[in-house]
């Protein structure tokens, strides 16, 4: 309990499908406190033959892109300074909010922000949380940074969070926050 | 598209059952994406006696509290510094992390770190969002603080973050970053 | 075969869901030849908290008034003279065409129209049939009149149809054949 | 709402499912006063090993015939004269009535009939109505007729309406009704 | 594994519709050999006006009375020599087959066969199994005979079985097998 | 009424998936006493990807082999005296019991029983009865038994009864009651 039967188009892929499956899960188990193990997803896939809405078929929309998976895609072209590439991730609107910082909307500005502030940084995560309100989906990334300050000493082991709003597979918002200061304060 | 039957034991109330549908509603948005209002859920509830595993009838188990709702009102007692009220709503090994300090798990070693920090803080709330990774309950809430300095001058607008794991409808971890730092070495 | 599930709000009677259920047999029988037995159809009624769509609980409509009640009624007012009773069965736009005679729109029209043909004219009933197109009622009523000429002589058995289209409960458009000229030219 | 699952063997068409979704979509519109994008309907259809009714398999029976369809092509082959091909469109029991006639049985006697009152007849269609009754499909056609007197001038726009009940697929009864006598009389 | 919804009229008791979800749980574990656990059985209840077969409503049959326990009453009837009560359970054709027996109808037939092969019989029952065959329900009783030879001597742990059959919950049938000559052979 | 929805996974053959059908048909009859052809089963196959529980796919187990049919070719087996077969039939801690013998557990033990009893037997069957118990199959089979005794004379018509158990496929119990000590006694 409790049983969660799932109607749908033909169209979405097994990964599409199990995606689904696990996102009704844990839907399941956010009000009803069972074991995992109690929890059923069962889907009936329909061709567009079988589906008819106001009197005509409908086709099924494909499925909205893993959003995990695009923020992670990102953040690797971000780490790589593969500018072209973390671009064609965003979407219309697009701006982030780094600590203290003003808002920025474009690649170039976050990269100039950064100079004065370390030689580089790189991410180590330990969770990627991914879920969806209505349209938008919205992906949290938390780990430790790691890098070097411009003077050539490295750290590590720095906590970041950073948030992400995906409309329409794109993202078009990104808040940042992390103890760098708090650190370099207490150094 | 997507139709989602549920199929849950009586029992739960009306608000459970908003809670349930809603979670749903959104766990469909996160594969197919469709205008929130084509997606239907329908909830059949049974009577213990229209529903039996293993050649038994099954009770069903209370609803998991509603974790954002939980956050709210711990956040709140540790606002008021009733702590034993915020005390109620922690499980079994819960820890804090907070910016650049040691894990700490008593509520009074909270309070002694903040001591020489600021004179006092509270939150003013932007969003919380809550959402389920399993027997996990994920809420984040982020703001703004605003208080006083230890000398007296007031601050505002600082960006936060809390992250709370709850297991068992109690708080069992928070995490907590916010910009504090960044703003004090900008003032 | 085949078994017609339909899933519906709370807050139709048992007259409406019957209506309900005779017409999804007739449809399945449209296409399926079974023998009317082997159809089956049920009703799965849900309150108001267990359905959503869109994140949103909703209200049931109020049915549709049985089209072809309304239809026997107006025409039942229609006989008696009651205009008014008759006219609050009319919808905005509502259109009359009889036999080789101009499009009407009043009803005071028709019976202007009709005074240099006959003295009176009442409706024997053989059939009424109603079925739905979209949004809109279609019904059909069949039979002959019976009445008395301007002459005083009485008629009676002349084959008519009346068509009717209703739009929202109300009629918005009445169509007359007779064989009433063919029986005076035969006469 | 409401949304209608129906359950039927394997082995109909796509168009068979077509119109059996569309009826059952105007069936529920007779009643639920919605707009008909809020009508879902969804077919679930079994291989013959899946569906047993008193511990047999069963066979579908092939799809009733489009009555609207039937009767289209009836007429097409009345108008052309194809008498033999209208025939194989009758069932057992077929009559007919027209304006002011006899019942008449066979296509003959109707050509008989119509020899002094016209040279030829043909219909525009305006509209062609089907719905099914328990085992029985009516079909209407409505529209006008033109053609040619016997004294060799034309005729046009006069209203008809012809009511057809099919059995089994066959024509069983063709009723008639038209403004031929009241145009005769006004000229 | 398997999920089983079972559609129902209201009209059922708790304690029939249980005996029919038990009854559907061992049909599906008859196949899927899966841990009785994993089986769930769903009973979805209509009210007479949710259901509709061949355009009309129908009413729910008085369930079949439990089967194994009509037999345990005539059994206990019989062994406390209640012939009416016992005579009240059968249907018409009853029958019974004793160990090298002619077939007998009539419970005084019976009572004077057994005379002569012992003074009191009576049973401890081992098992009672019931199961349907298409509109037959059959009941095994197994267990051991105590009692008392003609010579006074006592007896038990003489293995029996009876079967019966049940038609519209009487007993037509009754077929008994035991150890008794065999034991008296090695007596 | 009533009707039996099965989700099963994808995985089992039209024999298997016949087998479940009638005993979900004949656990309906034990219940409602309708005629055989008002019981509606369907099953709804899915496959692999479809179905989730506990937020993982499932593998369907391969179907429990049929009892009865198992336990024919056990009987068969022994009555050819074709031991090797007949042992891979069997569970662990396989007993027997025949007619006032004690509990046997090895075929041989059977054989070396019989041997002073007769010359040899066979069964003609008029019955065999299968159901299923929690996880256990049950068989009766039932008939008479014909044969020679060791002076060489025929015997025939001897009523017997076999109860066996079996779980996991295999025979794990076998009891037996027949009239032949009956018979001799008479003789």
């Amino acid at each position: 309990m409790p049983i969660i039967e799932t109607h749908v188009l033909e169209g979405y892929s097994d990964d599409e499908k199990a995606r689904l499956s696990r996102a009704l899960t844990d839907a399941a188990l956010s009000v009803v406190p069972a074991k995992p193990d109690a929890i059923t997803v069962m889907i009936h896939e329909m061709p567009r033959s079988h589906y008819m809405r106001g009197g005509t078929h409908r086709d099924p929309a494909p499925a909205r892109p893993d959003a995990a998976a695009t923020v992670r895609a990102y953040l690797a072209a971000m780490e790589a300074r593969d500018l072209d590439t973390a671009k064609s991730m965003l979407g219309d609107g697009f701006v982030m909010n780094f600590p203290a910082a003003p808002g920025m909307s474009a690649l170039e500005e976050l990269i100039a922000w950064s100079k004065p502030r370390y030689a580089f940084v790189k991410k180590a995560y330990d969770k990627v949380e991914a879920f969806q309100q209505g349209e938008t989906s919205v992906v949290y990334t938390i780990g430790t940074l790691f890098g070097e300050w411009l003077d050539g000493t490295a750290f590590d082991g720095i906590r970041f969070i950073d948030r992400f709003e995906l409309r329409d597979g794109r993202i078009v918002r990104q808040d940042v926050w992390n103890d760098m200061a708090e650190v370099k304060a207490q150094a």
